[in-house]
């Protein structure tokens, strides 16, 4: 087994101008994300009262993920296309950036979401946003543990396609597959709980529209979806044994 | 014509740390791709009473193109990317897996189908998955034909992106086009039988949901269509003469 | 300005295996498009009386979309990924295969086209196919010029990514910007025509279910605006000056 | 920092072959994605007098995402898939352009709207136009605010995944993500303003269909956007300091 490589995790991260062109980048991007993701929401509210219709479902999913999936793109090769704390948290916990590389971004990301929120408000003439709230008769440990499983689900994702030395081709689409899981994630748990997998998507909207209930939700759900991810997906999946003689073949030669 | 290779035909595979890491690749993709699959059907009956509408069809059929897309991308490089039971049967039968190696990929898709519907249970409050079932009006014998044709569309694109020695850039985008075949075929079965081409799709909901009407057609279809893609792919177009002078152009200089 | 090459225009076209091989595929690509493509307006019929509201609509072109990107995707590496007699049409205008080939493309198309309708019928329990029609108050020379600007649009995609030499990188997204176009068309002029751009598409379904109502327009539309693109790329876009010292930098350079 | 290179900064650009090709490429690309976006409106107006439902913004949204894609990719080897007055005034703000160049895809730009538009208004027997218009209650201000701000995404998604020298892979998908950007902003903004950032896409249709109401907003917001994205995308995130020993790892790499 090869010794995994930290590769941000040095102490000059802090104050290298790099650094600062990662954080600007993961701002931009998550403000490009946040404004369109929640933007959807408040599109919906402007032309109808309910907006809870299959409908309205697909419209928020459709705009989260090919949002995402713009976002991720267009950070992919300055920051490593994060867009979300949690996505951060994950990468930290498998030793994939430093702590002082994840405090930026994580810095990075909420301001990205405050400022798209608040651009947001100012655009829509004072709409106040919606960000995330629970469905009709779902508890908050219900509402947990969908988090959890989705945000495993959005993360192992990122691992596979954007952050494993060996994705290959695959990281072409990595962010086509990131922003779909997103999608196809939030066709699922919409109705439940709005679906964030993002801590940032979810606390940006929330401090403009000043809407705090079970916001920890949204926070505890996705980190510990992350990092279960960002476990499994380095110590299990990426070990390989040294090369031999039956080491299977590679996909692309099979 | 070259003599196939059989990749995985080696019996060391059973034991082999990279078959567990590719089974605990397909259990991961498998149950990330069920979770929001069988999860937009019970998306939309948290919201309706009726789920068979247009919408909820197009809600359904995206849910699953973008959930298999993700779920074929985070599993290409350490497994294939099968993620269906009908997939490994295909490649079975067209020689590209060993029956050791497929063994383990049958019994992980089903675990993962199993353990995501268990976890959709207990993260919907004790919904009772849905699975599928026949339209009204719709013999046994012509969903069976329709999983037949549909899986056979699916496998066969399988083995042209993702499998094909000489796929070349379209093993960049296999992910999409498998997942949006799922997707387009969804449209057309979906009223009629659901749609499964997958029988881990089909079993764990069942299992978990305890329906089990019909439920052989879920099975046959989709290896028999499978199992058609993988003889017509392998032996029919696969096959290519020895290079000379008038062999057509490959269509990157063409 | 370089010779064009007539890349498949040998008269041994005709007893070679690799023009039997492409055949086969395109067979099979049109068919699994047809099948998903026609079967979703069945599965709206199957649904409701009538399907031609926005939502049906949406579903109808999504399911063309989502089955064009794959059924291009399969067959791009062996037969160039027509799937259209209109695009091999344009491909024989523009030089780019030859007359015998292109014959049997044409014969495998329509085959394919047809074979997918006989399992549609069979599947859906004897539904007729409906094929395409005028909408209320659209007159045929309307229709015609509609055909053929969004066949011009389609098979200039396919130029440019799929047979242009110097198409680079794009011809790894090809499926998707040729799926994806003729989706876009279809949410223009599926309710004035039904949006065709391809001659097997309407064949088909119009011989299985025997609906023959301006089937000319279908022909004749697809064929105009697939000649103009290919004698626009192929004589005004393609053309390129022997390199010099100020010729443009590639994309991939600037 | 290298020397920014101004690539196309040459005065032969004006009576240069290869500039006439890529102002017939903009014409073409253009042309192709106006039909489709404003066909899709008047699409919804053929079947319905209320056009303003979820399902028709979502109609619009998809069909102009699908349709840029499209356009973006034809045209990205030929002329760099700008499309697009704004983009071509971010590429100049940011001397990715000439001014003489920036002149050629201006008009070239505009004459595909304009000619697209009409070849629409005759395809469907005389309709007219629609263009933008602004939502009921939405001021000028905030629609300006709103095109300046989803411009930004738009255009900022071009330089980091098409005009980036170190775009690496994120340029095969680059038509992708500002196709689909452009489709996330839609359902953004679609019930305030329309959404158009884009000059040509807004003009052509108001010229045919005679229709001027606020329309400087159209030009002004998607133009200031476009150069901010241009600003900041080239002075702060592009500048990267001279290889050295911490520099981080391309994402390829970690």
């Amino acid at each position: 087994m090869p010794p995994r490589r930290f590769a941000f995790g040095r102490t000059e991260d802090a104050i290298h101008p790099d650094t600062m062109r990662a954080a600007l980048a993961e701002f931009l991007a998550t403000a490009i994300f946040v404004f369109a993701a929640e933007g959807s929401v408040l599109s919906l509210g402007k032309m109808y009262k309910d907006t809870s219709t299959a409908t309205g479902l697909l419209v928020v999913a459709v705009a989260h993920a090919l949002a995402l999936l713009a976002a991720v793109a267009v950070s992919y090769n300055i920051s490593g296309g994060h867009v979300n704390p949690a996505v951060t948290f994950g990468a930290l916990i498998g030793g994939r950036v430093s702590f002082v590389r994840a405090v930026y971004y994580w810095v990075a990301q909420l301001l990205g979401a405050i400022v798209a929120s608040l651009l947001l408000r100012a655009a829509t003439g004072g709409m106040r946003p919606l960000g995330f709230s629970l469905g009709p008769g779902v508890g908050e440990w219900h509402a947990l543990l969908l988090e959890v499983v989705m945000t495993f689900g959005l993360v192992y994702t990122v691992y596979a396609t954007a952050i494993d030395p060996k994705r290959g081709h695959m990281g072409t689409i990595a962010p086509l597959a990131i922003g779909f899981v997103l999608g196809a994630n939030i066709l699922t748990g919409g109705p439940f709980d709005g679906a964030s997998m993002n801590p940032a998507r979810a606390f940006g909207p929330a401090l403009v529209g000043w809407r705090w209930n079970h916001h920890w939700v949204y926070w505890l759900g996705p980190f510990i979806g992350a990092g279960l991810a960002g476990l499994i997906y380095e110590f299990l999946i990426i070990p390989a044994e040294a090369p031999m003689a039956h080491q299977p073949l590679a996909p692309e030669d099979y």
